[in-house]
């Protein structure tokens, strides 16, 4: 029997995945469970976006250019340019989601065996894409104690060898929600460019930010125009995951020439989705100040709760709708199971995800979770309650 | 300035696109151009596909499962049954078009290095996947003058070394034309079982086979039930190309579960194109007794005028909506482009896809290009006189 590759052996499941099947056997068992291990958000689609497709008149569903739209992509850097982010359309590629967008970068700047160093936690798939790539992630750790901060660059410095060609970070991040200042933003640009390495930045939450920060985008940063590449979706932006949009921006020449031929041997992006995802670039500020309003209470209600549990420690996410929280356990991959599996408070239960899988260093976050904020404000307290009373009755702790 | 990797720079762009400046040029002249060079179907798109996106009634675009829904996996199984091949829900992934199963299938099978032997000329794109995965193809070569049948298996034999982890094959082929008989793929089961490699067969054309012939697809081949990978896609079959919609099916459980990893870091394929191809599975038989009807009028048109111009060779493709045409000119490349920038008949002229990007063998196919018959009868008798005119005038041949 032919075997499959190596790759594809060390190609990662997702943190969540090895989950699933418990959580089946919690459904099966009747228990509710809140869910606070997804990313999918709950707020609705902007309607003028989907609108857009339900109106659509086209007679053939065809292929579009492979680096999108150019209608699209002039109305992009539009958006780009009102949050003060110098971008021409021409430096976009529109991409199948942020994904496909990480895809193209790896592989337009690294070879196999090429290191990309990441502060971890991370974003659990870029181990998935940088398999895929035979790219190597060399880890940075980021402490809960200084919230997620960016590691001094001394630490970063020691890191970077002949092989090292880019520094990943996700702004604001997930898992931490963790937002980068323009300071740490000019202290990446001064390594990259002494070390003449790219600098990806993942600002699919850039919407996202919470106590009236705000975010500073990489290409902001002038001297950043030849290293900085930026990934972005569609998915979390307009709450239309099911999209899958994005793209990738740079003003590099040869990035853009080099994603591009990525771009092309995979035909195009979807079109019903470029036609939602322009059209949802009319979505009223008033959509977002409400998204983020709800999505700040809810943190707001999350990061006080989980701080009145005992020995559970949670830093202070700024952006995004994700948190790290720090459990009295020794080990999050058992304790989710145990949630799903033995536990129950009245028929309910949580969902969490190990923070193991956001590491690449091992043994590293084995007791923390990463905690989404993505539920409804009752449910969002009912889920704490019912992690608070699990860990009073957890035995392993 | 940091460099792009050396990956990047060997990915190959496609043979059509660097013709398209020339294109954009006889725009820019009035010239009326026709074009013979694309893959990209002028047939309408099933209504009841169309139908289903415009009707849908989604309040948030969400992602699906990575491996696609049940419901439309289901489908998709019931669709093959009727094929009369054998295929449960859970041997399918549904992926962004063929072109990402492609992606998959070599991630999965072949590591840095390693080989997948194809038979030439292939489909352009294969390179770029290829190149994207860091395999190397390893090309067989196919004749114009046997209709480019599979060579013989002893040529197979030859080229299979450790590295090789796989046979390629496109059925029918896509730029040939050419659909391998039953006997064929009986010994490709054998070279492939006998040597432990995977054959994957991307059947994308599976429905266009002209002539009362029938198409024998791999999963049929008992034989192959560990071996067998397809390549499938709504693309061309319901003329949804811009759906970006496609599958994986093996019936090798090694396989689907490192396949599936592929698609979980990638999250899930697009939501609406999973909502118009589940719809477009219930396209009556009569769409494409008529659409087959049609390719296989115009096929007959283009080989029978082909054929009377002096010098040009051509084969009878049995399937698909491609042929190979070898002309009478030293470079197709350096014609096709003259086509466009020098020439025209009456403001008119022809745009050819030069075939030499469909070899990876340096030199072959020099005085080759392909012809897709996606154009009306009309026009495809119009363009072939253009040529037949062009072939004339050209100074070069
Ligand atoms: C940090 C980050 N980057 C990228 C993505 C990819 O999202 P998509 O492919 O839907 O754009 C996600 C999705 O959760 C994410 O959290
Ligand atoms: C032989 C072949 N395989 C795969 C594809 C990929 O098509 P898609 O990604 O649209 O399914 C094509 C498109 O032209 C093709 O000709």
């Amino acid at each position: 029997m032919p075997k499959v590759s190596v790759k594809g052996q060390n190609m990662p499941e997702s943190p969540i995945r090895k989950l699933v099947p418990f959580a089946e056997k919690a459904y099966k068992a009747n228990k509710k469970v809140y869910h606070l291990n997804i990313g999918q958000p709950d707020i609705k689609t902007p309607q003028v976006a989907m609108d857009a497709v339900t109106l659509h008149h086209l007679d053939i569903l065809a292929y579009t250019r492979s680096e999108g739209s150019e209608g699209y992509r002039k109305k992009i850097a539009e958006y780009y340019n009102r949050q003060n982010i110098p971008v021409n359309y021409d430096e976009i590629i529109v991409t199948t989601g942020g994904s496909e967008a990480l895809l193209f970068a790896m592989g337009s700047i690294a070879d196999t065996g090429d290191e990309i160093i990441i502060p971890e936690p991370f974003y659990a798939n870029y181990n998935g894409f940088a398999t895929a790539s035979g790219v190597t992630i060399v880890p940075v750790i980021s402490k809960i104690e200084n919230n997620f901060a960016l590691p001094p660059i001394s630490e970063f410095e020691k890191l970077i060898t002949p092989k090292t060609k880019a520094i990943l970070i996700c702004n604001p991040g997930n898992p931490t929600g963790y937002l980068y200042s323009k300071e740490e933003i000019k202290k990446l640009a001064e390594i990259v460019k002494k070390h003449d390495l790219f600098l990806v930045a993942d600002e699919v939450y850039r919407e996202f930010v919470y106590d009236g920060e705000e975010h500073y985008s990489i290409l902001q940063e002038e001297s950043l125009a030849e290293n900085g590449i930026i990934i972005d979706s569609v998915s979390k932006r307009y709450s239309m995951c099911g999209a899958r949009i994005g793209c990738l921006v740079t003003k590099n020449k040869q990035v853009l020439s080099t994603a591009l031929k990525f771009a092309q041997a995979r035909l195009s992006p979807p079109t019903f989705a470029q036609i939602a995802s322009e059209a949802a670039l009319q979505t009223p500020q008033s959509y977002f100040d409400e998204v983020i309003d709800r999505y700040k209470k809810r943190r707001d209600l999350l990061i006080e709760k989980l701080q009145e549990i005992p020995g559970v420690k949670v830093g202070t996410p700024k952006g995004a709708f994700y948190c790290i929280a720090e459990l009295p356990i020794k080990d999050s991959d058992v304790f989710a199971q145990w949630l799903l599996e033995d536990f129950d408070l009245d028929g309910e239960t949580v969902m969490v995800a190990p923070a193991a899988g956001f590491y690449s260093t091992p043994g590293e976050g084995k007791n923390q979770v990463r905690i989404a904020y993505v539920l409804k404000r009752e449910s969002l307290l009912k889920a704490v309650d019912i992690l608070k009373a699990a860990l009073e009755q957890y035995p392993d702790n």
